[in-house]
């Protein structure tokens, strides 16, 4: 990448090193640092390194908290016999801004995905097959991706929970709202045929 | 953007205030760094601190250097009779990936633009003069951008310099190597045109 000094150079590689980041930009993220006031620069780092150490996994559903419990899974308004497995923190935040789903996560922090060597044991599914054993939970909604891993893993856990007695269910496939048939993949269309509702 | 614990969200804040970075990058730019390693995090905050602590602008040039003067300013073998003016150190980096330019750098850090509010002052054009009186430069290539910006930075310099009995010359313009003529707009080709070499 051309002349640098070396603090420079390390602070350019720390940002190439984050996911999604090539070196022309990284150089633009560093130099732009270099810009900043002393205060500013220093509430960055801080920033970084604050939620790195006070950001845990709640001890119920593994979303990131900040609190041993987190405001999800601590707040009584919301509806406790229902949990929404996912794949990763990003995904609860994506239920979150509906606005609508009133029930608890489970944050599986990964797929099972043999060809990445991850299995069963390297998620929380332990700790999703212990909250369903206590006995409060009545359905349980598949949210992984509609990809392979995401698939296997949906398919693994249904047939995990059901012998538990409690319902599992699956988020539907279709046609996403505003979004044009002449686009649509032959299998999400055949889902939507498939799943179509009287009206 | 949902549902974060507050050093999360402050993390996020950090992230998406860096140039080019939206609210969805940075959420998986603070993600990820939540993904690190205690000593990682710490790596990523230090580079972010010492960078900023301990890169300057050169005495000389005023590109980025952690010694009071920067390398390409203190090595003997470049030539020091020719000074390339550019905008920003990005600039310099680009023509150090040339490996062909041996002569030293003046970086602006900027351009003259009105309608900014960015006048001759706010841009190291004084030092510029300062080490042109000195007398040991010969030529000066203004390698500023070829946009509005630039062209009235380097029109403004060439102005100035001149009257110092001093070689101003611009970078050229033309066909970019490997493209194709099909795509280069009317002004670049007619540049090219009107700066044809016998070959």
């Amino acid at each position: 990448m051309g002349y640098h000094p070396l603090p420079l150079t390390r602070l350019i590689e720390q940002f190439a090193s984050l996911p999604g980041i090539g070196m022309k930009t990284a150089q633009r993220l560093a130099f732009y640092i270099l810009t900043l006031s002393d205060q500013e620069a220093k509430d960055f780092a801080n920033a970084v390194l604050e939620a790195h150490s006070t950001i845990k996994h709640c001890e119920i559903c593994k979303n990131f908290t900040d609190t041993p419990v987190c405001g999800i899974c601590s707040d009584p308004a919301r509806d406790h016999s229902v949990i929404c497995v996912v794949e990763d923190p990003k995904d609860v935040s994506a239920f979150e801004r509906t606005r609508e789903y009133k029930g608890t996560y489970h944050v599986l922090h990964g797929l099972i995905s043999p060809m990445e060597g991850i299995g069963p044991d390297q998620l929380y599914i332990k700790e999703l097959l212990e909250r369903i054993q206590s006995g409060t939970v009545k359905e349980v909604i598949m949210a992984t991706n509609p990809t392979v891993e995401g698939e296997a893993t949906a398919m693994y856990l249904s047939r995990l929970l059901k012998p538990l007695g409690v319902k599992v269910s699956r988020l539907a496939f279709g046609i996403p709202v505003g979004s044009n048939l002449e686009y649509a993949d032959e299998v999400t269309l055949y889902k939507a045929l498939e799943n179509r509702s009287e009206i």
